[in-house]
């Protein structure tokens, strides 16, 4: 149910199947290789991503809804086209407070992802 | 002109200046630190940007709007949702077909963006 083709040059949203999350609707595998990971995600309105952190860095972008965001300590609400910084090994984790679609973007990718 | 603040944690839309490019309406470079870069375009319709290639991996996506994009010899038509990824140092381009919001990520980070 992934989109495991490392490097695919062309990645249509409607051929991307949609892995439901254990505390969100959806998430999309979009686009990858080594070196960075595109993954978009979509949450009812108060599901929720728990505080987490991983050795990658990452890149979270709303695209459109509205999110409360905790990172490091620090709580934050964000609407489309606001992004956040999360540095390697820093705690963070969200709550949708719309309905929302926002990506998270890794670098390197997360192996964990595919397997 | 430029959200120069490597590793800032918040990127706020409102907050980050536009920088008027020289064949589309605008770029704001978002977030970045040197493994990735996120940066935020807009073009009317009709605008292009013409083909270049650098030897940063690139993923583009689409926000909203319409592309009609070349990488590497081959051109597809994407849309809201849809995604690229370019592989370092392949030929890529676009024309927009409607007012476009898109998405450029780079890996590593384009240091050439903030000289």
């Amino acid at each position: 149910m992934k989109n495991e083709k490392k490097e695919q040059i062309w990645a249509f949203h409607n051929e991307i199947p949609a892995e439901q999350m254990p505390t969100w609707k959806s998430r999309r595998i979009k686009a990858y290789g080594d070196g960075m990971m595109l993954v978009e995600n979509e949450f009812a309105s108060g599901e929720t991503a728990a505080d987490h952190s991983h050795p990658h860095t990452q890149i979270m972008y709303i695209i459109e809804g509205k999110i409360e965001t905790t990172v490091d300590g620090e709580t934050r609400i964000l609407g489309a086209g606001d992004a956040v910084y999360v540095r390697p090994d820093t705690v963070h984790g969200l709550r949708a407070l719309e309905e929302t679609r926002m990506l998270d973007i890794f670098s390197p990718m997360r192996e964990d992802f595919l397997a």
